[in-house]
């Protein structure tokens, strides 16, 4: 067991703007106990995720701030090691809450069972995780897509958006994906099956919207902010909905989030524009994970990992969700 | 007929900023001969809304823009003089788009007879006219408050946001309005029975709102946008509707609408913010006009005209939209 000791990383500051490295202070602490109701667990895999920004900012969220010391909140997969809890054993595999660090005691109560015949490990930080809950009711709950119509996702080869355009393929709609870079690009229309993609960091993403959505915008994912979603509001069809994900072009603002200029599109074209936070629908997570487990297993929903190695390597592997830099769902792998 | 000839405002320049002087000019003309199916109108009251100023922009918006050399788009309230349409009869009351000008001759099929018995003709601009029709449906169908629940509206001695505080009363929620000077304020306590109003030009709008709503903004009616939208944004309670009305702080920008800063709060509070177009209603006018006659028979709704008389006077006139000068339905007296 590393010699008996827990390394963690924990915030040691609030990051203006991008999180630097005397942001983290890695520790090492010995093992923690298991108390009664608790399970203690190797952390294998965590999930990597531009919320994480947020919940390093003080004041009201939708979830409280990471406390200046505390070890860094994350998702993430695990072994049971000790099991003070009933419903778990020894070795049963379990994802859940564990934060940045080796090893996690963490209430039963929080942790999920997770059978890894299923799938990889670390889909279940990706398709059958967060990212993919947050896809599925964002996409289904809040869009609202009918067949026919035309959804348009930001941050599409990430693993929000990726799931959010193969679902709406599934559903019967046209996909049309905005990500950067041609690798992207391809990878989203040749593997994942999207009807287009627009590499923002190329392309006039004002034209080759207008070019792949002559009918407008029936449904935006947004996950980015900033101009994207200007431009996108910009072009949205009558009674649009807009899903508002996040806005990971905003995260790591010094200066206060730039607000859509164009916000009267909405009015203009009876629109609407909807937050989502995946939590709300925690009773619907085994219904949705067993929907998508069968696309998955028909073919239909595929997930692509970038897994970087070493618990160590954290500070810098986090930077790649805001750089653009990562390709699929940004995943650390500890043990 | 004043010597049979019809003056009209027609728009000569597209304006920048507040419109000046210059961007109209008044022409005169022989008076219009109504062709099979139309009717020759004399034009009593013609009604001035924000609205109008976007009429005058170049470009895409729920309805074409007035060209240059036309007539000012204006709805008001006229009387029959000659009709050439079955519908209606020499000395009939009728509201509809008239024109800013003394005698309009109009399609048959486009206006509507009024009973000048249920109410003085300047209410059916307001609170029976489009005015009425936009808060009617902008609360209840797209605001959706229920009992109980915490109503604010921008622009609240304004014609759409006194009737929305009103109807939001009988609906019993509670009801605050956001206007400008200390006898608007009176106005919508004492007299139109709103549970507080906010003095945006004396009083710190974020802490007056913080203690007007301790539970937070369910619905939030928004005439004004800039920064009274980010304000109540920030302030707003889980699942909130915000209805996108207008933005009549943006209309007479220079430089591009400023967006609202704190949309994020959709997310955080799983919000929604959605627009709405008044005209979408038409085929429901009628049962909200009923509804509404009944509301006001019944001393549940009042209504406010601010009358300036004459047609001479429209330019100035219309700026008292802007300057926040006008106290209730602003309203020209053409004859």
């Amino acid at each position: 067991m590393s010699g008996d000791i827990n390394r963690q990383f924990r915030l040691a500051a609030r990051p203006v703007g991008l999180p630097k490295r005397t942001d983290w202070q890695l520790t090492s602490t010995p093992l923690p106990q298991p108390r009664d109701g608790e399970v203690l667990c190797r952390v294998l895999y965590l999930s990597l995720d531009p919320a994480m920004r947020g919940w390093m900012n003080e004041g009201k969220s939708y979830i409280a701030p990471v406390g200046i010391g505390e070890v860094m909140r994350a998702g993430g997969v695990g072994r049971v090691m000790v099991s003070k809890h009933p419903g778990f054993a020894v070795s049963d595999h379990v994802s859940g809450g564990l934060g940045v660090q080796e090893y996690a005691a963490v209430d039963g109560a929080q942790l999920v069972k997770i059978d890894p015949a299923l799938a990889p490990l670390p889909v279940f930080l990706n398709t059958l995780g967060m990212p993919g809950m947050t896809a599925y009711f964002g996409l289904l709950d809040v869009g609202q897509p009918k067949p026919g119509e035309t959804v348009v996702v930001s941050a599409a080869a990430g693993a929000v958006g990726a799931t959010v355009g193969q679902i709406a393929k599934i559903k019967e709609c046209r996909a049309i994906g905005i990500a950067g870079g041609p690798a992207k690009c391809r990878y989203l229309v040749d593997e994942l099956g999207f009807d287009a993609a627009i590499d923002y960091k190329a392309e006039d993403v004002r034209k080759s919207l207008r070019a792949n959505c002559p009918n407008g915008v029936n449904v935006y994912f947004d996950n980015v902010g900033g101009d994207i979603l200007d431009i996108v509001l910009a072009q949205l069809a009558r009674r649009a909905r807009v899903v508002v994900c996040g806005a990971v072009s905003q995260y790591n603002n010094t200066t206060p989030i730039r607000g859509p200029s164009n916000y009267l599109s909405l009015l203009v074209n009876r629109a609407r524009m909807e937050g989502m936070v995946v939590f709300d629908y925690a009773d619907r997570y085994p219904q949705a994970g067993r929907e998508m487990a069968g696309w998955i297993a028909a073919g239909k929903l595929k997930s692509r990992e970038d897994i970087v190695e070493g618990l160590q390597t954290f500070p810098d592997t986090l930077l790649k969700l805001f750089s653009g830099e990562n390709f699929g769902k940004l995943v650390l792998k500890v043990a």
